[in-house]
């Protein structure tokens, strides 16, 4: 994993991805007690980043071994990233999504042209169920983080950070970013690392879910004990993985943790700040800026929000129990 | 009124305002019949254009007129954008707002520094109190629309979408806008005869309030009956000014009129497949495009989606009307 397979992402998505802009409000900077800028995934095709490894992975496969289609494992957010991908290049996506998905995941991705197989989280072993499904189908299997081409695609978030960071006079920061596996998060870093050095990544992640937190402390891959569950559905992944725990462990400033409380304080403070759709996980991280403020040092910090997929209750529960 | 006036603009806003994306969704596709792409002006400063007429027009005085300060009346997304712009030159701002404008409006502009006077619309003159305090203060009123520099500030919208339009192929469509007194619609419509003569500017306006609609078909300035009420709170002005209706009239399509109904069905759209927050009256435009299709032509539309300020319980009751 190096810049130059980022830079070749970025290529193959000119013209496809969405160059989100950085955000900012007087009322956030407010709050935070320094300056807040904001990358707002939400707004990527598909509502999420993962839009970017998706099409980064799947414009990097062989023409022919992508015209027999392509298999991915996610909550959702990944899911439709890949489905849109794979639509756009014209070929089939089979996603294997938990059953208890959000439902404007699974309708999403549905609705993108991919077909979903859905299986119970408790009970069935998703990878025996997509290694059987890619086996008999000729599949090509797009893992959702630890995957070269999915980094280097997720990398390209933090390309357009570092020039939109330099537009407005931003060198030296901490990148607070939602972390799940480490995609995103060490795409980043990688991104930053070469291209804006004073800009520092560090993961965010739920309470109870902050395996990437403990193994950075730790300095090896450490799991969450608590099956996934809960409201930040799109980052609950066990462990950070064996190409993305690395990078991270190299580059990567100490973890924050936030509550889920705190995650949809800062949904209801996107809403009326931002005017910015931010699902629980993809809140995570400007929850860290906003509220645990004493963990971060300079006169900037940026965050990401890095998906926008929640279903109606769950938003307007977020905004009637934190009024702002 | 001319291009080079909207120029002028643009070069004293660079750096201040946020170029807003082009957002897209294959979901609006679908139930549009068309290519629908959204030009969110709910992500400006302020959350809404209005901070681009404020700034304009604040931009645009002379400096030591500017320091005795400016005046503004405003439901509240004028008054938002009038503020910040004033504060940000360092000089003082007084805005009468009336009492039942929403909370979140009331509160941001006075959370930005301005001077807020409450008055009641059924009872008392908001003029006579606008210019008695004019007269005392020797503060400049800052029109909300008909006011050249205003119209001009509004106008850098249709700079960014003749751009932002060529970049995606898009040269022939209408462009529907958002449309209270015609500051945004006719400085769009000027931008867009300059520089993008393919596309026709339309102004949308919600049922009973469609007073640009009728003046447009008459060919004179029309008033609205009913007073101003209702959800669409940031569109509401009686009539079309004076400098905005010949503008409109000589360049624009005619006016297209949505309910409450769609407006919010508009909203509860938007959260789910841009996850961006639009307020009423901001979302007429795109309720036109997805309900009216038959009142349009063309393969791609393009709408405004003028202003996300709006309360959350209001937020929260289109999404439960409408889910999606």
């Amino acid at each position: 994993m190096n810049i130059d397979m980022i830079d070749a992402a970025a290529q193959r998505l000119q013209g496809h991805v969405r160059r989100t802009p950085l955000l900012s409000s007087p009322f956030l900077d407010d709050i935070a007690g320094r300056r807040v800028l904001v990358k707002p995934e939400c707004l990527q095709h598909t509502g999420s980043f993962k839009f970017r490894g998706g099409w980064s992975a799947v414009s990097a496969l062989d023409p022919q071994v992508r015209a027999r289609g392509v298999i991915a494992f996610s909550s959702g957010n990944h899911a439709q990233g890949v489905a849109l991908a794979a639509r756009s290049h014209g070929v089939p996506a089979v996603i294997i999504m938990p059953k208890d998905a959000p439902r404007a995941k699974i309708d999403g991705t549905r609705a993108l042209g991919a077909e979903v197989v859905l299986y119970d989280r408790a009970t069935e072993d998703r990878d025996a169920i997509g290694a059987q499904l890619s086996a008999k189908r000729q599949l090509t299997l797009i893992k959702p983080f630890d995957e070269p081409q999915v980094i280097a695609g997720q990398g390209t978030t933090g390309l357009e950070i570092a020039a939109q960071a330099a537009e407005v006079g931003v060198s030296t920061a901490d990148v607070i970013v939602c972390c799940g596996g480490g995609g995103l998060t060490s795409g980043i870093a990688l991104a930053l690392e070469a291209r804006a050095p004073g800009l520092r990544v560090r993961p965010a992640e739920p309470k109870g879910f902050d395996d990437v937190a403990r193994s950075l402390a730790a300095g090896e891959i450490l799991s969450n004990t608590a099956p996934p569950s809960g409201l930040c559905d799109a980052i609950l992944t066990p462990h950070p993985g064996d190409l993305t725990f690395p990078i991270m462990a190299r580059l990567c400033g100490p973890g924050l943790v936030v509550t889920e409380d705190e995650a949809q304080h800062a949904m209801a403070l996107a809403f009326r700040h931002l005017r910015v759709v931010a699902e629980p996980g993809g809140a995570v991280a400007l929850a860290a800026a906003l509220f645990h403020g004493d963990e971060i040092t300079g006169d900037a910090v940026i965050v990401t929000i890095s998906g926008g997929n929640v279903d109606a209750d769950i938003f307007a529960t977020a905004l009637q129990r934190f009024p702002v």
